[in-house]
Order: C-alpha cells, then sequence, then structure tokens
C-alpha cells in the first residue's frame, strides 16, 4: 500500500484519505524524492500531453503549418471547451483545410460550467472540438497531413483512424514516449484513453525521468530537446490554452511562467518539470481523485520552488464549502508528504 | 490501513483502487463480516438519513400533517431535484403553511444533467426545494411546526434555525442517532453537513447496528420501532422519491421493494438494512469515491440477497465507456471484498 498524500478535514478529523505514489528525479535519472511505489506502472493518461505533442514539433509539421504559441499550448492541454479553446483548435483544422469531422476524440461538453449552460440556453449543441483534448487531436491531424503531403498522399484520408495504434502517427506518439520516458511502450499494460488513444501504464519513476529530460533537454535526441523547449515557451507564453478559466495548471502556470510545466492527467496524476532545477515530477493518487492529486501537486511546488504564496496554498489547503458557503473542512497534505518534502536543501 | 474493496481496470490493468471498511452485524450487534477498522468514527453524511427522519414519524409531525408515502420517502431522501422531489417538497411545506424561505439547506442545482438543462434552457433559477436534502429538511421543518403548535408558538419563527445542534428539533435528531446506534453522539467528532446540519463521526459498526434496528425493531423503543418500519414501507412503495432516475438507490429498491433498504452517503458511504435476514450494513470508501461505495453496496447486496440478476451486477462491475462510447475498463470488487463475501450460510 502507499502511503497517504492528502487528508480531507471535516471539523477537525479526517473524513476521507487519499493515498498515493511520487516520484521527483533528475535527468540523469537521480531519485530527489520517492513516496510509496515508484515502479509500478501507472496509466499517465493526459498527464503526459507534452509528451504525446513532441512529434508535432520535432516532425516540422508545427513549422509547415505555422502554429501559433496558442495552437501549440493547446496541443499540450485538457482543456474546458471555453469558446477561445474552440476557436483555436478550429483555426489548426482551418489551416489544413479540414474541419471538425477529422477529429477522433468524441463529443463532450465543456467542463466549464458557465460555458456549458451559456450553451444549453442558447440551444447550441456540443462537438469534439468541445472536448478537452481537441487541441491534441488537432495536433495529431497536423501531424497526419504532413506525412500525407510529403507521401504525396489526400490528407484526410491519410489522417483517417489515426488514434490506432498502429496508424503511423500514433506510432510517431508512442515513440516519442519510448524515447522520454526509457520505457519502450510495446511491452507496457495498455489501455484505451478517454479521447480514443492508447495509453501505456509506465512507472512514475520512469515519467518523472521523462519530464526532468523534457525540462532540460538532456537525454533527449536534438529534435525531441528543441520540440520539448517549444513546447514548454508556448505554454508559458499561452497558458489559458492548457486548462482555462479557474483551472489550476493555467493558474499555477500564469504565476510561475517558465519556472514550472505542470499538467493533470485523468484519474489522480500529474506530471511536472521544473527546468532551472533539473527536475521531473510525476505522481498518482491510487484511488484517481483529481482534487488529491492538484493538492499534492500544489504541495510538491510549494516546497521545490520554496513558494509561500496563497495561489499553491489554495490548492494545497483547498477550503470546503457547504451549499450555504460555510466552511466544513480543508484538504491537507498529510504526515507523509509534508515530511519527505520537508527541507529542501 | 484498509484494504481495497473495489479495484478500477483499465484494459486489463488496475488503473485506480479504492480501500476501505465494511460492517455488516445483526441487531444483537452481532458481527456477521467485517472487513478492515470498522471501529473507527466516520462521518456517516446523508446515510443515515432514515435514522435522522425517526423523530418526524415518532414526534407523531407525519401524522399531524398527514404526510404521505412520498412525502415521506421525500424525507429519507438525497434526491436529483427532478420535478417530482421539488413538487413533493413544496407540498409538504404548503401543508404547514409555509414555503421554501422556511427551508436552510441552501441552494443547490438538480444533480440529474437532463433537468439541470432544461431548466437552464427556460432560464430558470434553483432554490433550496432542488438542494438534494430538500426533503429531509421539510420533515425537520414539520418536526418544528408541530413543536411550535404544543407550545402555542408561531411555527416560522420556532422553525428558524432549525439546522443549529442546539435546536430542539436537532436535538431531537441527535438523541435517534444515539438511540439506534447506542453511541452517545454528544462525545462524538462533529463536523457540518453538506446541508448545514451537525454530522457526527461514528464506528461502522455502530452504523450498522443501528440499521440492523431500524429493520427489525430490535433494541429500538417501540416509537421508534414504528417509526423505522413505517419510513422503509414509504420508501418501499415510493423509492423514485429517495434518489431519482438512474440513481442507484431507487432503482435497486424498485427492484427488491422490502428486502433491502440503501442509502448512499456523501464521501463514500453507504448503510443498509436487509429487514428479513436480520442485518444492517455500513460501508465507508476511505477517499470518498461514490463510485466505488455503489460497487461495494452492489456486492455486499448481491451476496446476502443472493441476487444474481443484471441490475446489481451493472455496479459491481460498471462498465466504463469513453467520449466515443467505446468500453474501456470497468469497476471490479477487490479479492478482499469478494472473499468477505465468500459463500453465505
Amino acid at each position: 500500500m502507499n502511503p497517504v498524500l492528502i487528508d480531507l478535514l471535516r471539523g477537525s478529523a479526517v473524513e476521507s484519505r487519499h493515498a498515493g505514489a511520487l516520484a521527483i528525479v533528475d535527468a540523469s535519472g537521480a531519485v530527489h524524492t520517492a513516496l510509496g511505489d515508484i515502479d509500478r506502472p501507472i496509466f499517465p493518461r493526459s498527464a503526459v500531453k507534452l509528451l504525446q505533442a513532441l512529434p508535432l514539433v520535432a516532425s516540422g509539421a508545427a513549422e509547415a503549418f505555422e502554429l501559433t504559441d496558442a495552437e501549440l499550448a493547446l496541443a499540450c492541454a485538457s482543456h474546458s471547451g471555453e469558446p477561445e479553446h474552440v476557436a483555436t483548435a478550429a483555426g489548426v483544422l482551418a489551416k489544413l483545410g479540414l474541419d471538425d469531422t477529422a477529429l477522433e476524440c468524441g463529443t463532450q461538453w465543456p467542463s466549464r460550467e458557465p460555458v456549458l449552460r451559456g450553451m444549453v440556453a442558447r440551444g447550441e449543441q456540443a462537438g469534439p472540438l468541445h472536448n478537452n483534448c481537441s487541441g491534441k487531436h488537432s495536433g495529431f491531424v497536423c501531424v497526419a497531413c504532413l506525412m500525407a503531403r510529403n507521401a504525396g498522399a489526400d490528407p484526410a484520408e491519410f489522417a483517417r483512424g489515426y488514434v490506432a495504434a498502429q496508424h503511423p502517427v500514433m506510432r510517431e506518439v508512442s515513440a516519442a514516449l519510448s524515447a522520454t520516458t526509457g520505457v519502450d511502450v510495446e511491452g507496457a499494460p495498455r489501455g484505451i484513453d478517454g479521447c480514443s488513444i492508447p495509453t501505456f501504464a509506465l512507472p512514475l519513476r520512469a515519467l518523472a525521468l521523462a519530464f526532468a529530460r523534457a525540462g532540460t533537454g538532456q537525454g533527449l535526441s536534438s529534435a525531441n530537446a528543441h520540440a520539448a523547449r517549444r513546447l514548454r515557451e508556448a505554454v508559458a507564453k499561452a497558458p489559458f490554452m492548457v486548462g482555462g478559466a479557474d483551472r489550476f495548471d493555467t493558474r499555477v502556470m500564469q504565476a510561475f511562467g517558465e519556472r514550472l510545466f505542470c499538467k493533470i492527467g485523468a484519474e489522480g496524476v500529474y506530471c511536472a518539470a521544473l527546468p532551472a532545477l533539473g527536475l521531473g515530477v510525476a505522481l498518482k493518487i491510487d484511488d484517481g481523485a483529481a482534487r488529491a492529486a492538484e493538492a499534492a501537486m500544489a504541495a510538491v511546488a510549494t516546497a521545490l520552488l520554496r513558494a509561500e504564496g496563497e495561489l499553491l496554498h489554495g490548492y494545497s489547503h483547498q477550503a470546503l464549502r457547504n451549499w450555504r458557503g460555510t466552511d466544513v473542512g480543508s484538504l491537507r497534505p498529510a504526515q507523509a508528504l509534508t515530511r519527505a518534502l520537508g527541507p529542501h536543501p
């Protein structure tokens, strides 16, 4: 069993507890902090979108289609389906002469409540552009279109079925994961992600290593090192695209810029790169709770960045309010986590 | 640490795990099944609404205001805010000559998505009647109004502040919890619930005992035994009121009638009574996940009722689908749970 990382307090009593594991490593693979089992494979889900977007830049597709910072940031996003996200994804597809029928991520309503309600009030329907992965998928379609151009094939025809593991685009994406994590994903446990692409279970140690590499360029091919830097810079310039209003990733990266790249994944995963410190972070809450993953990531960022401000504290110690707005409790990093993150030299 | 009760599989690999504890006891307090720590106090939240509704019947208020089966069932509910729930709660208040301004549960939008969207599309606002606890609170107001009548006081005036622990209504509710669980709640860790009333942390063993008693009447005062039977019968006749469309509690009680009373609580709690077997059930998922609480309750009900149908299996082994509707995994009772529930004589 992994240690408890986050407690939920109601009044002064612990009501719920979130166990998990955490790896912080440098680009050589040296372990800075390890808590729980960091060698058990876990599905990183959307926490590795930066790694999955590497072929978009490394292949030359981003350059060929003149993608902007906002468009590159959106390729690394789990966005809330706000108008800016939808318009940006649509703009990428328009550059390719395509529309949302090229996307194979499925339809999802915006996760941001006021946006959803506005659409319902206006009688609008959701489509694949509203899917939180529409930017990542638009990036995949860019790669497919460059491949089609090079092969003299029809772009829409070539792109079709890009979510399948054996499609040339997805083979590039898998290769990027293998190259950065140092684990051959072909041999890893495999599942299907929410957006229909394969997701591979990998150890937290390897995921943290991949983000240390993505933050520093060390241990990567020059093409991947360049791609990782370009994507991190784009995200730092357009952090709204990675999440949206009131989202942890957006707010934290707006505050810390290039000092921190972080990305949530479904089922309680977080990955992060701290380029100036040369560190990569990967954590998984055993039970899959996003609230605990955010609180743990906030505690990690607070410790590593020596950041004592209200923003991160508001997440690591998130207040819980009831339907009348009364304070009824809060999240709190548990002893195992605070001890492990303790005084960092 | 408690054992893992529910696994979440993606593909054939375990992606997330939910630990927890389970107590099944009879009305004498004899333990039928114990898994994990059943003596650590947990907040039962809304899983004890049946117990909190005992004073509504035992005080004579239900009879004085001629409450129907639907109205009594709603007093035990965490409903989805559907029109039938809202109208029924409003009807109870109308019998008292009051309206929704008497409710102190706070405003909550209906949890049932199509209902919520319909309201948004029509430009309607949510109010306290849509709060999932509006039936329970309407019941509290009934008790207050009977107390006011007996004291010759103004009902609305008397009811005001009924959510406070020291209000005469809430003292009756706390006394019912103490009487049924056998634990003096005055000495228990206390928090504020989502609907603003006090919630007391009690051991699963005591909660299971309370439901064994509520199912059989054994160990209860005759007033509470009568009240528990009346409420269980009302719920069995109007199970839609306890939850709503597509809700676990409603569907399962529609199927099993008086053989099973079950009720979910926030943060991963379930309580149940199986009157014919003389058993009470209480379980808590450590991390607070409702998906795991439902799956575990379904596994318990399957074992105790020897029910092999699709309804419970659909919850204990709930399929997970992604945005395109592809099957990507499922929930599954973990080994510790299946072993504990194994062949029941």
